[in-house]
């Protein structure tokens, strides 16, 4: 017998059909002798819909009353899927944010949990039941109502995981499992079986989609064992968990790409103690990321920074650039947004040097210009011109000796989907 | 200054357009003076659409489940009206039937309020915010999410404005308040200014549709003074308040019509005690309701009983009626769909004798048969055939001189309309 957390997303339970065959995936497993608590995300579009019926009569609404409305669409979800449960012959109980106790602070919109109380779950594990548990929303001290971001509901799933003790956390998705590059683009694409948290925050943080990099940062902290998978097939999917670092393994795990940035270059800055330091501040007080960093200096005692930050924040970046370029007194700043971050991610690279040459090289012998570097223990990312993002990918993943024999036969993606994808921030 | 509690139903916040109006009219309200609590229903068709999502996974959820599934529907719209005030410039805050404290009983669907907590809203209105509450909802002891079943937002009003001692409770419609009788079949029906609680209880109870009898109920039991009008005027409603009878009132107040019921008719039951008893006990238990009753004993030592019940339960009522009618040997049942019942309601009857008697004879010069009579303190009502409704309607309403000088413009009703809404039980 095991305690399993299983978490279904959007996709996975939008409309009551596929909300039937949830239940019947949790039936079977209870069935089979396991105890079983879902976490849901809201049905399909729904968060969408609300953001949009919100937008519509205030474009600026207070956080509290926001995440009131947003929490609603896990309630939905989660006393269907209840419901379709009891349908099929056994008990559910479905418990909210508050319910269920996930205790956050009062960050409303993007909420970290504090604590998880388990005693509600418990109980109605002991009663024989299907336990239920709307994803995303948690309650602070006060009582109020707060939601965890964009994403949140893996992250409620690695929590719950956490706060009872499963032997394992599911997490299922539209895809099946972590993949050496986006099947979409790379046909010869392979599933990774097993993957450490380390790469795969790496990977997460460089663009693949499938599990949000806070997910993973807390399984990793608590030791939940995740094992993210199909909600549409019974096949096994990508396990995360700690990996023991052995020589025989894979020297590059994947190849990921982000076309969600756009790169600053801020020219001629006096080269004096503090500049960068002022500008990331500035950036960093305003709220926005700052992803990757570089800054040389020329001969004339003048230095150029560029940096990239998410393009979905591109009008209130260029505005606190615009006013840094005034006060040190540089010349100017260029906004590029036609560009792309490819990494290349691997535990095996701390170990292996000349991986980075490697990968500098593969690229210039596919005549691909590289306009910024970043590495870690185990990644190296690249920007490079957006539409050779794809070309990148494809060469890199056959570099490193990633193809598989299998063809992945699903939609591939053409470069002007991928440009398209990028327009709108992924 | 006045406090207020002023409640708007699905239509008045249907979509963002209304929503923005009722945000208006609210902070109009504040800004000349008034401390301002509005109780909200879900918007437009919302729970109806929750109901039949329910129903696609499983046709007899647990109640628990669908109280929680359907309170969404006012977590949204309050939300909403909250940010829709904010936009305004005044401040707001939404609270949930949890969050502003209305405790309930366990009855899933259908609970009764136990106890309204207003601590939460007197601080909000104490920090100068217009406080916006779930209607339809509260909790029950063990913490659950419970509904108040069907026109359950009005009673929330009535409740709030009780625990917070309200000057007055506004319940917003899409009408302009209560009428001598339906303005869509009378053409020459007249608003009511003042009507007590005794009198608009009869009304509700007997087809006008435009407040609750549990919330009329709920007003008279606490004194809450209840101001029914438009949310697309400023006109003045109808108030409905404890009145002095005076000798000078009207002795009829309105004319009201029911085409939700069906009659039964039992034939040649023996005379024998206990045999009424048996019938009712026997649909009480079944949890029918039974609305008029007669009875009359033939020369032969038996009785017919006939009765009337709404059709939204008549294969319920059958199967319950064919076995009694088995267990006492009567000879046969009928059931009788095309019924209409119109009543008179007047707090003035008390006084004056004979007006039941020249309701009957109104009728009769009309031509219309009388199948049954029932009588109280201040209403008679008869059952006659449904497609005679209109034409009895229209002459007891001149008969009574009720008809005023203005004639309604509105959609009229045809006999045809009429006996199609009779036909989907309303």
């Amino acid at each position: 017998m095991s305690l399993v957390v299983a978490k279904f997303g959007g996709t996975s339970v939008a409309n009551a059909e596929r909300v039937m065959s949830v239940a019947k995936r949790l039936v079977e497993r209870k069935r089979a002798g396991d105890q079983v608590v879902a976490v849901v995300s809201a049905m399909g579009k729904t968060t969408d819909e609300l953001i949009e019926l919100a937008d519509s009569v205030n474009p600026n609404p207070p956080a509290r009353e926001m995440d009131i409305l947003l929490s609603t669409g896990e309630m939905v979800s989660m006393s269907i899927l209840a419901m379709a449960i009891e349908s099929l012959g056994e008990h559910a109980l479905s418990l909210n944010g508050r319910q269920v106790g996930i205790v956050t602070d009062s960050t409303h919109g993007r909420a970290s949990i504090r604590e998880v109380r388990a005693d509600r779950i418990r109980e109605a594990l002991s009663e024989d039941r299907i336990v239920i548990v709307a994803g995303f929303q948690g309650i602070d001290a006060s009582g109020d109502l707060t939601t965890l971001g964009r994403g949140g509901s893996d992250t409620t799933a690695v929590a719950i995981a956490s706060g009872i003790k499963a032997d394992i956390c599911e997490i299922y998705t539209d895809v099946d499992g972590v993949f050496t590059a986006d099947p979409r683009i790379v046909p010869h694409a392979q599933k990774i079986d097993e993957i450490s948290y380390e790469e795969m925050l790496e990977m997460a943080a460089t663009g693949a989609g499938v599990l949000q990099k806070r997910c993973v940062e807390f399984a990793r902290n608590f030791g939940v064992v995740v094992h993210c998978r199909s909600s549409f097939t019974d096949e096994p999917g990508t396990i995360v968990k700690e990996l023991d670092s052995h020589m025989e393994k894979a020297i590059v795990s994947g190849v990921t790409h982000d076309l969600s940035e756009a790169k600053f270059t801020i020219r001629d800055v006096p080269d004096s103690v503090g500049v960068a330091a002022e500008l990331f501040n500035a950036m960093a007080t305003a709220n926005l990321a700052v992803d990757m960093i570089i800054q040389n200096v020329a001969d004339n005692g003048h230095a150029d920074i560029s940096f990239t930050t998410p393009k979905s924040d591109l009008d209130k970046s260029r505005a606190v650039v615009a006013k840094v370029v005034e006060d040190l007194g540089a010349r100017e700043f260029i906004v590029d947004e036609d560009v792309a971050k490819v990494s290349i991610i691997g535990a095996g690279m701390k170990v292996n040097s000349g991986v980075a040459a490697k990968m500098f090289s593969a690229l210039a012998d596919a005549g691909i210009n590289i306009s910024m570097i970043s590495t870690s223990d185990i990644r190296t990312s690249v920007v490079i011109p957006a539409d050779k993002a794809i070309e990148a990918v494809l060469c890199l993943h056959t570099a490193f000796g990633l193809d598989g024999e299998s063809v992945f036969q699903e939609t591939q993606l053409s470069a002007e989907e991928l440009a398209d994808k990028a327009k709108k921030g992924r």
